[in-house]
């Protein structure tokens, strides 16, 4: 089993056990897939068919509203990415899932999801659990998204991705905290001397 | 099996597959609620300890914003109801579910519905089926709360809820759709002609 699968099959573990002899099932139903620095996983309009799992890399989430990008989830390495929406309901995606590093996912159709939730002994378990988190992360993400200030929304990016704060490009953060990429500097100054 | 329980065990069946032989399992941890009309369900601060399914009344939901009330969903016979984002994380609540009508539930405590994913051949299908299908619906209903005009908001209520017109009160009607009582007249009015 290659790296990409050991880092996947320890992820998946942290949720459900799965046997030695179920670890063939991941390489049945994953595949490679790369996505060079600024390319799309999802764009707007098209249907979500495949879950990743980001080996490599950093993907960002936003939505475009009157032409202003709305960045409001990243996925980086030993996440799981998809627009959760659009792939549960095979629907188009009215957001964009876009690289930010050069990134290396294993990927999951629809199909081959239902496969793995009947195939291992747990996975229906294990789908249980992922919805169940992702429920709650997104309403977290809504109600921060919806109701929080400029200042809020900063320690929000600060607390939730402490380290991608070197990683992720100032015009992205502004995006993320709903500012121009120049009132930034504003924040952060006022900011700095705040522990995380 | 009562009434109740086969009621109960219908609408399970309409997801997954529950044996003869699993049916006693329901009435293990399954247990009888009554609430009265305009008692609650769950009050805003209290942790939702408790999965109910609706046998008989109906149920709204509501969130307090600066003493005004924003009702966002209801819960008829037949459904499920509980703050499934309290109930996931066992923390406090922020929202209050309330009975509109007399209501009688059958609820399962948190541990229970633990002991059902476990204990049914198809419990974890079932729980991820369910979380799946109310992440979806959350996230339609949040969309439709922030982002919907009040004839929106009207319309929503009307294909979301057909059978519910005549039960609800209009105060409650007006707090969903985000309006005065008194300006619901002339909503009202203006959709008239309009089918739903």
């Amino acid at each position: 089993m290659s790296a990409d699968y050991t880092l996947l099959l320890q992820t998946i573990r942290q949720w459900v056990s799965v046997s030695e002899r179920e670890e063939p099932i991941l390489s049945d139903l994953f595949e490679r897939r790369y996505v060079p620095a600024n390319d799309f996983f999802l764009r707007e309009g098209e249907v979500c068919r495949y879950v990743g799992f980001v080996v490599e890399g950093l993907l960002r989430y936003y939505v475009l509203d009157d032409g202003i990008e709305h960045t409001y989830d990243f996925s980086p390495e030993r996440n799981f990415t998809c627009n959760y929406e659009s792939f549960l309901t095979q629907t188009p995606s009215t957001r964009f899932i876009q690289a930010i590093e050069d990134t290396t996912l294993l990927i999951i159709s629809y199909d081959n999801l239902q496969q793995l939730y009947a195939r291992l002994g747990e996975g229906q378990k294990f789908g249980r659990l992922v919805a169940e988190e992702l429920f709650v992360g997104m309403l977290q993400k809504l109600t921060s998204f919806y109701r929080e200030t400029a200042e809020e929304r900063y320690d929000t990016f600060m607390r939730s991705f402490p380290q991608l704060q070197e990683r992720v490009p100032q015009y992205v953060i502004a995006s993320y905290v709903g500012i121009k990429p120049q009132s930034l500097s504003r924040i952060r100054a006022q900011r700095a001397g705040k522990q995380y």
